[in-house]
């Protein structure tokens, strides 16, 4: 056990702490529920809100995307746990401004049954919610049941676009609308080299072979589809490329953005060299790279590895993820 | 070997290839010696340039804030490796505007003797250039030899202060007495848990066992002042903190600057809980912790661990440290 924390049973409490501390003039926690995060500055008026809500250890998802132009609220469970429906309902309560709440998180069985009952709890204050699950992990499920798929990174981006939809003054329709288009253009893979450690289990709670790779691991050691020998940045940048736009159509002239994705304990030169291939594949079929992403985005503790998005981009969604945003961990570098 | 790359001779080309593909409107190498990069929008003409330079391996430092508000060229060496005085000049001559160039660089022994021969190459072109190296590792070397230190983190904040005193058209004389006097103000410690891999090496250079951490170990992997058993993260942010306030002075109504930056593999919400406890003890003295920095900065490949960095701020290099800046891996988050 080689973590830097104190008890274990107080890693996410200590954790939140930090943040706040870290940036008291973009993010707090509710008085009466620490485990919720939202904007020291609200959003104005009249405004649609977004929530979302996850378990930690992914940082920055979910809750470092917290800030203008990007989500709200964040309902904030143990490692890799839900939260409860009492605290994203609190979130819920917290962000909203009258013009409605869009819940928007990944598709993972706690978050949806406490999401659901959150949701209930909300209509009964009559306030208006309506939810997004973000599905990208392609790896998760084969593509006649997409709606059973993981969320993973391609959460960011649905962050970004709804968050810039709703700063516009949209209206929840307009808002889930062009979230849900966005999402049909975004998908995600994955590949892990090593486990992580969740800090109450205390070891590896999975094993990697020395010289193997897990394809289309999820974020939380899920299974991937394949344990094979260990790949070049090249190969691995070819395989989850191709399989991604199985499902994403490319010609010659079109976007995108691009993700390179840490997990945690990937340097960075790898995934530059990951990014590299990606680049150079859809150069070479005539695509344009617009404001790619390489960096930890959404982490698993200290995981090795890194997925690949990649979103197919029109003028409006081109517009809104270049739209500003500020978060503890997510601003628009490129366009300063 | 579990490292996501391709032919280990080639990452440094590659992951160069990768950044420049990422961030086109930001940086750019050199046409004829792609191992230094420049801004990809000069400076203006009559304004003091600041070059860096080190070996690959722990981006973001050194080229990673190559950019607005911080410095214009880096030459970039292989891992862990000095890169040549050429290399070093050629990236002198690519920035000098007339106004003189900062050679602002972590004191390493290879860096210091290149430096020097190009340092003689830009005199024989008439090119003013005077240099500051980095020595913020207070573990490195006793403080009657402080010169003897290594810089690590620090390296950091000096960039955004001189970097911050060349945009607003200082002379070279004033950027370096400003530099000078915020690294009087600045010390580093840290720890590592575990090792990392060179690529070109394929396994780990040291071993750290199971249950100990080395306390004030370098980033290339240098030996620490001690090795002990693992530590809680307060405790090793007690340890960290009380060192440093060895060498700098607080007292009630100081302003700081912190950061806990990661050295690769350790999660963002360990170093949050480091940050956490930090914060409490310089809170409990009276002293305010101004735009502080928790993430990864100064990285070591995939070496877990984490070091602390206290910056004593004065009305001056607050208002320099908290100048605009945008670099791919640096933006002033907090004011935006």
């Amino acid at each position: 056990m080689k973590k830097i924390i104190n008890d274990p049973a107080r890693f996410v409490e200590e954790f939140l702490d930090g943040l706040c501390r870290a940036y008291p003039g973009q993010i707090r926690s509710l008085p009466d529920d620490p485990r919720v995060i939202v904007r020291a500055v609200p959003k104005e008026e009249g405004k649609v809100a977004i929530v979302t809500a996850g378990g930690s250890g992914h940082l920055p998802v979910f809750l470092g995307y917290v800030g203008r132009g990007m989500i709200d609220a964040c309902s904030v469970g143990n490692v890799f746990a839900s939260p409860s429906a009492e605290s994203m309902f609190n979130a819920i309560r917290a962000v909203d401004t009258g013009a409605g709440v869009l819940c928007l998180y990944g598709n993972y069985g706690g978050d949806k049954m406490n999401f659901a009952m959150a949701q209930e709890m909300a209509d009964f204050e009559d306030i208006t919610v309506r939810e997004i699950r973000v599905c990208d992990d392609i790896a998760s499920s084969p593509e006649e049941t997409k709606e059973n798929r993981r969320g993973v990174a391609g959460l960011v981006y649905a962050y970004k676009i709804a968050g810039a939809a709703a700063e516009e003054g949209r209206s929840l329709d307009e808002v889930i609308a062009v979230t849900n288009r966005a999402l049909a253009s975004i998908r995600t893979m994955g590949v892990a080299t090593s486990p992580c450690i969740v800090p109450e289990v205390g070891r590896s709670t999975f094993q990697i072979e020395d010289d193997m790779i897990e394809v289309g691991m999820g974020i939380h050691g899920e299974p991937g589809i394949s344990v094979q020998k260990m790949m070049t940045a090249d190969e691995i940048a070819e395989l989850v490329t191709a399989k991604i736009l199985t499902e994403i159509t490319l010609a010659e002239g079109d976007e995108v953005s691009v993700m390179v994705n840490g997990l945690g304990a990937t340097p960075l030169e790898e995934l530059m060299i990951v990014f590299r291939r990606v680049h150079q594949l859809l150069s070479d079929m005539g695509v344009t790279v617009v404001l790619p992403h390489v960096g930890e985005y959404a982490t698993s503790m200290e995981m090795a590895g890194c997925s690949v998005t990649i979103f197919k981009l029109d003028e409006e969604t081109k517009a809104l993820l270049t739209a500003p945003g500020a978060t503890p961990f997510y601003t628009n570098l490129n366009l300063l």
